[in-house]
């Protein structure tokens, strides 16, 4: 864990909380409230996890106002009115002051005609291609690959071992993580008496602004035009997204997922883990689907989905139900076969 | 998106075409036919995108003869007889015409005993151990891993971070995509009381000639023998191959399958995205599974299977639907015994 | 393969075994019986592979005494009481004859202020950043990034394009494969009207002792606190470990296998490949679950698991089979339907 050594005082101030203790406390830590640790901040923000105030090894609690009595308490208690919140603020600050890491360390590799902004950090062992643009602020970390004329905007993370292929496009604010392939050819072959021929992968990947990508997922570019991730989306880990697939904006998707070719998926879904939805078929918005659901045909929006071929979240469940008691259902059916018989 | 420069003629030139219009219209990219932008090429091959002739952004269309009316469009023509085909042939000349990299970064690492072929190109921060043999005209992108005695052949092309472990075999003609690990350990233990112990895997894998493997791919060496994937077999991205697995020629194999230990795989088979095969099993040839399936025993030749465990297709499907209309099913098991017990 | 040169002699040596024929044959790879190859040592340990003990092409077999006879064979026979335990001693030996690098290879990025125990092996570009500590003997293979605060416990073996991210802490004796992430942000996002907020992740991954962890994982560090590996857990290829998850003992976890947010896992249980487990549920110990299923409830001691949503084992097969027939249970409701109006 990181180390960091605050005064309860100190915390106390950036969120305006109220002190009870001693305000000279030091914490060097921070703990989930389950499992407080010694010295350590911790927050408590919701009635049922009260009972930790009085039990945690933690230094320093941030409570909820309507949470407190008053009396004296074990550790030292910075109240304010919501502690889930203030905690995050706290979370938000630290995590700023850590700050950003500039200049282009010794070993990486830059081609002449590669240009970068202002404050930018690029990691030693990464290789940054010929005429790819680097904004303001972005920091790219060891051992990534920029391809020929990539673009990346401003304030992005790119973690190490991220491959950005040639003539892809990054908005601004984004995040990509560790080992994740953006711009890998599209999976298009010809199918031929001696074979499969390759089809030319000839499209690009633009991801739009605020968007962060987990890491090991496979993005791969269009076979012409464009795989697009809109603005605002987000992706968790080990997810494929196939060729010229087009994903709006403020979408989340969950590990594992995988999206075919030539999808389209629109606004505020949520997609769940190991979800698979086949190519050419169109999601609305606000759809839910299921985690390891296979969606095979279009949704309109807000629907919810479940299974594999996916139907009504609702209506899945109550087959399932039946599908658990298949085997007294079959014994019924028995039954008035032996008793029609009779 | 790649800028190229051509002019309607030089492209109608490549591909025998007739131009109608202004031969001397310069095209910037390509687009496809429903996303049209201006300056761009696309084509028209079937009656259903015909739409698009008059109304398209695109500078310039390949359009099939038969689709052709005898008049005056806004878009400059280049007619030919199947416009789908003429299209893959000048995306395949401009591919080539990008050209191959060659020659040596400064900044890999390459052991005195390993030998290259000619035209090689080896990226900045790529790692070539001991023995390692590398065929002629090879390209090997910045930040790949190459074993100890690892051979490839002629006309590869290895991208960034893959990860080619000791004693593979990489034959000609071969796409080893960004951060795919060929030759990790199997996954073999040995249970004890005190635990798990590793059963060392002193295997390796042998990819043979035209093998496609995308991204972030693991394929496990043998614990002892060859893991195998044959000629002409193509590999999506996020798919795991198993120690000692055998797959045939001509396999297509979609993103984020798994195929576990030990199961052999014939010639021509179609296995969907998400598809999990047990070990220790063979599938035939020209079998197809379908997205999500579960296959947990062997398949006979041109087999097609759905289902998790997977069945016959059809059954799967048939059955499906029944499983969709099971809240009406069981009601109707309601009624006969109401009726019955009238 | 990799090649190695003993005579049956050193071989018999090693294991007390008892030669029938020429020890003085050498060999110089090994095969797997059922594919045994020229001048290659393999074994037989159970009677249904004594049909090869003649048959083979391969030099020498070690076998086990009961399934000899008193005559002559083909190829070099080194006899011993269990010939598969024989073997696997004698792999063991031989792979640590292989020896282990050691020493800092030039080309690395190492901090000035990161430490490294004895007999360490650093390999080119690979960068250890900060305040990082190497224990004795830990081999980490060329492009692996190891970031600020990293602690790594001795006799470890990190493959090429492993990333592990700062603060988190490796035991002794763990193998952590080719590019697989440890220690990325967890996929935690606040919404609001304008998008999702990201939450930080100031968390880490602690991976106790024993542990080994295939390629292309994505092990995400807490919010806050530690997400946990627990001792002896053995991780395939492709598995998704979500923040805040906490795994005990000696669990073996299958292929493409992915664990929500905040799940607590026992010790010594069985998680089949491409299997889904839900968020904030608790798995005790010694449970089974099938490949693909998908665990959206808490289980407990000893339980088997099945299907999607996972319901016991038993069940979800016999209930299976009724799927497999629902077209015919279907027609015995319309006979009974039919009868009944008659």
């Amino acid at each position: 864990m990181q180390t960091m050594e605050f005064s309860a005082e100190q915390i106390a101030g950036l969120i305006n909380g109220r002190i009870i203790g001693d305000g000279k406390t030091v914490i060097t830590g921070v703990s989930p409230i389950e499992n407080g640790q010694q010295g350590h901040l911790s927050f408590v923000g919701q009635s049922r996890f009260s009972n930790h105030i009085d039990t945690t090894e933690c230094a320093v609690l941030i409570v909820s106002e309507n949470l407190l009595e008053t009396r004296d308490y074990k550790p030292v208690i910075i109240a304010v009115e919501d502690a889930y919140i203030s905690f995050q603020v706290l979370m938000n600050l630290y995590q700023e002051m850590q700050g950003r890491k500039t200049g282009i360390e010794e070993g990486s590799f830059f081609h002449d005609t590669a240009q970068v902004g202002e404050g930018v950090y690029i990691g030693a062992f990464t290789y940054v291609s010929e005429k790819a643009k680097i904004g303001d602020n972005t920091q790219i970390f060891p051992h990534v690959y920029i391809g020929k004329g990539v673009k990346i905007g401003k304030n992005c993370k790119i973690d190490s071992g991220a491959r950005i292929y040639d003539y892809c496009i990054v908005g601004d604010n984004c995040v990509i993580h560790s080992n994740t392939v953006v711009g890998g050819d599209g999976f298009g072959f010809q199918p031929t008496a001696d074979g499969f021929k390759k089809i030319p992968q000839l499209g690009n990947v633009i991801i739009e602004d605020d968007v962060e990508i987990g890491s090991n997922c496979s993005i791969d570019r269009a076979t012409i035009g464009s795989t697009i991730i809109g603005k605002g989306t987000k992706i968790d880990n080990l997810i494929q997204i196939a060729h010229n697939v087009k994903i709006g904006q403020h979408n989340v998707i969950a590990s594992q997922a995988g999206i075919a070719g030539s999808t389209i998926i629109g606004d505020w879904n949520q997609i769940g883990g190991q979800v698979g939805i086949v190519g050419h078929i169109k999601i609305g918005n606000q759809v839910k689907i299921q985690a390891q659901s296979g969606v095979n045909s279009s949704a309109k929006d807000g629907e919810t989905l479940y299974g594999s071929p996916a139907i009504n979240y609702s209506d899945y469940r109550r087959n399932y139900v039946h599908f658990r008691n298949f085997t007294d259902i079959v014994k019924r059916i028995n039954d008035l076969e032996n008793k029609k018989s009779e």
